[in-house]
């Protein structure tokens, strides 16, 4: 603690590394690739799920457990998607002390081991939809781990759906990335753009792939979501039909969609300064911390029991509080290591405070002297909860603003390759999946998604120079 | 749904095979030994992981994640932990298309692992204690299946501590047990023996286990929890040290405790009848079924209204209300339904009811006309939650009656191998691990647990005929 954090600003890169470590997210495993969330990261993990599974529940989903080994074979069985997770898997070849007739694979995703059990619990209409949705962790090969954003092991949802109509399944496919934006613009503060990925970003096995995008503090993008309509795909290749109200057979209609622990990282990398982490006030573990501050011996139980009272008040009211009592460190010390590990509010407490009945109360997300207030006890409660609300769209409208002072509109290659190292191009796009992967090799741009919201009419494209309708953002990615 | 379920005194092996089937708590999955838990056995999942981590959090634990995949040579380190876990392990031997240089072992639990991060964790006595639970599934290699009781994957809790002194690390190990305790008998309402293990049923690195045990409706025992003193096994094993206030490097004292989706499987075999499940209401996916009832069209609207209102109501109340307005089903058909699936309390509205200002208000655990009563309108969200309790009550008063009329007391070894097959059998032991092995191969019943709660005194052993001041349970257990 004593080293202090490279600036955001100089090393991006090295920030983000050591902030994660520095702030007890997480550690690296033993294993190389693989991540242990540590308790801290893991309660703010733990608040984006409440936030998402509330959401589900809301919208009629259950969740289930299904194992993680699936048969290799089963695998196989959609030909995109073996071809797309393939080389990504990790194979279960003996088990309990003898080598394994069929090799298992650990999941990378379910639709395969879902499909299978959607084909035996799906016999009419009536038992549609099926709408469920699984917490666990999934495993997809890699060895530059980067702690959140790529680990061979991650932790997310998935949800599982099973439709009778097309229709059903596409209003399904949009409504979950609904589900994800309100939960990214209302819980996490993050500003997120709703679009399609193009076809070669798509999901193995999708027809039409969701995504939200989101840009980090070194203007990159982060896929924070994705949702996908499968179409009749799995349907198709795991046989999950059922007969219509006519008696007739037919296929179902199958989405999937998900949100991992990458989202901790769009977090920390949308929101965190040269200080450290900022936590977004709704999903931050702690929402206040409370830092006595006394030298006499006489002072220190008047204001521990005013901190003890406070306390109870806070907790009552729902806010979540840490108390630092710690008595071997000064209060600069903790100031310091809070700020680093981004708790939205801090609550200072000393004699003069106690005598005055006050506290200092300073907010993160303004660093310093202009941050900080001296506040009443009187009705203190209800003063955290509105700072934490007024915290929660500063934050939002921060990032919002970063984004579009970094979003540019190049009207030819030059410029977007020059505007593209700096942020998001939004552009016009008339180009083909070759086009696509030339841009890419030339500028280390994707297409992040074409924006479902977009405005009505045509322009010409910055690559081929052709008129067209559609827009898309391309830039840099994670 | 037609077909009567196999009453539970004529095949309880089968009536529990069938009944967690048909009451669509869990699915065998397609790899041998696994198993899905579908969403209604999830849902009684979600609500033992809530009331565990309430209590968890409640004496100072954090949650947090730990990988998956611990490299094979850690399962090594412990001798006893090594011997105990292999015949059980699932190895990963190639991931990303290669063959691994060390291969992988899916954890079987992850004493191992936290004993690698602990030993980096910890430096001085200001780290301790460490007070972490993790919530995911483990893998030990199982062919002959039983859904919850034996697969080769299941979830679970497991708790991990660290401590500066052994009377610390011995208080956890009885607080976690106490804290199981507190569970089961107030949120499963299943009474439960608290013990300690023999040395030949300890957990493999253990230097004391600790158990609850429970009798199951055929009057076999089933281990629903247990709480292990490490003593300085995995400390010296993986090197967790930390400096005392003296200065002086000392090796920590550890703890490990844990409860899994076994539990459902003590749930069901504790509380459930010839008609199906019977769910505790303090867990109940459902706490109360509404069945509306009604003829002609006419009928129909006054009906449901008043459903909407009542599930309004009772939801508001804190009540978990299913509402079943399947309308191509009849009002009997639904009754045997949420009767099969132990649904607590039932309510049904018709007509006359709608007039009356009144519901009928049936209990799961009193079948048939003697459990039903109409109940006014007015309050209706506060009887039922008087009734819930009273249910609650009742079924652990009736759990406890059960066990105590099949505990035995035999003093010789001729009574003992009689009763020990229609019960628990509370007897004086002084035998050595040989006689345990000799009274298992004749009997198939095992030492439960020494009971914590044991009277003073003296007494002679049923096996050696030397006098002891231990007593011992035994039992044929899952």
């Amino acid at each position: 603690m004593s080293e202090k954090l490279v600036p955001r600003s100089e090393d991006f890169n090295e920030w983000y590394n050591s902030l994660v470590l520095r702030a007890d997210l997480a550690d690296y495993g033993p294993v190389r690739g693989t991540m242990i969330v540590k308790p801290y990261g893991w309660a703010l993990w733990e608040n984006i799920q409440q936030g998402l599974d509330r959401r589900f529940k809301a919208t009629g989903h259950l969740n289930a457990g299904f194992p993680m080994f699936i048969p290799e074979s089963f695998i196989k069985r959609e030909a995109k998607h073996v071809e797309g997770f393939s080389p990504e898997l990790a194979i279960v070849t003996h088990a309990g002390g003898q080598e394994l007739e069929e090799p298992l694979v650990v999941r990378p995703t379910s639709e395969t081991i879902i499909g299978h059990s959607f084909a035996r619990w799906v016999q009419s209409y009536r038992d549609l939809p099926i709408l469920i949705n699984l917490w666990n962790s999934v495993v997809r090969w890699e060895l530059r781990t980067k702690l959140f954003l790529r680990t061979s092991e991650f932790y997310w949802q998935e949800g599982h759906t099973a439709h009778a109509t097309a229709e059903e399944a596409a209003f399904e496919t949009r409504q979950m990335l609904d589900v994800y934006t309100d939960f990214a613009v209302n819980d996490a503060a993050i500003p997120v753009i709703p679009g399609e990925k193009s076809e070669v970003e798509r999901f193995a096995g999708a027809d039409r792939t969701f995504t939200l995008e989101a840009m980090m503090g070194d203007r990159r993008a982060l896929q924070s979501a994705t949702s996908h309509n499968l179409g009749q795909n799995f349907a198709r290749a795991f046989d999950i039909k059922y007969l219509d109200t006519s008696n007739e057979l037919q296929y179902c209609w199958t989405t999937s969609w998900g949100l991992s622990t990458r989202f901790i990282g769009a977090i920390i990398m949308v929101h965190g300064d040269d200080q450290g982490l900022v936590m977004p006030p709704r999903l931050a573990p702690y929402q206040t911390v409370i830092v006595p501050i006394y030298r006499k011996d006489g002072e220190k139980g008047e204001v521990l029991a005013a901190v003890e009272r406070i306390r109870q008040s806070l907790t009552a009211a729902g806010v979540r509080v840490k108390v630092d009592d710690r008595d071997n460190l000064s209060p600069g010390y903790k100031f310091n290591d809070w700020e680093l590990r981004g708790v939205p509010t801090r609550i200072e407490i000393g004699p003069r405070d106690v005598a005055n009945h006050s506290v200092a109360l300073a907010r993160r997300d303004i660093p310093g002297r202009d941050g900080k207030q001296f506040v009443s006890q009187d009705g203190l409660a209800q003063t955290v909860q509105d700072l934490l609300a007024q915290i929660h769209h500063g934050m939002h409208a921060k990032a919002l603003a970063f984004r579009e002072a970094h979003t540019y509109e190049p009207a030819d290659y030059d410029s977007f390759k020059e505007v593209v190292q700096d942020g998001f191009a939004r552009v016009w796009w008339a180009g083909d999946n070759a086009d696509e992967q030339r841009v890419k090799e030339e500028t280390k741009a994707t297409i992040r998604c074409f924006p479902l919201d977009t405005p009505a009419g045509r322009g010409k494209c910055f690559y081929t120079g052709r008129e067209t309708d559609r827009l898309a953002i391309f830039a840099r990615a994670y």
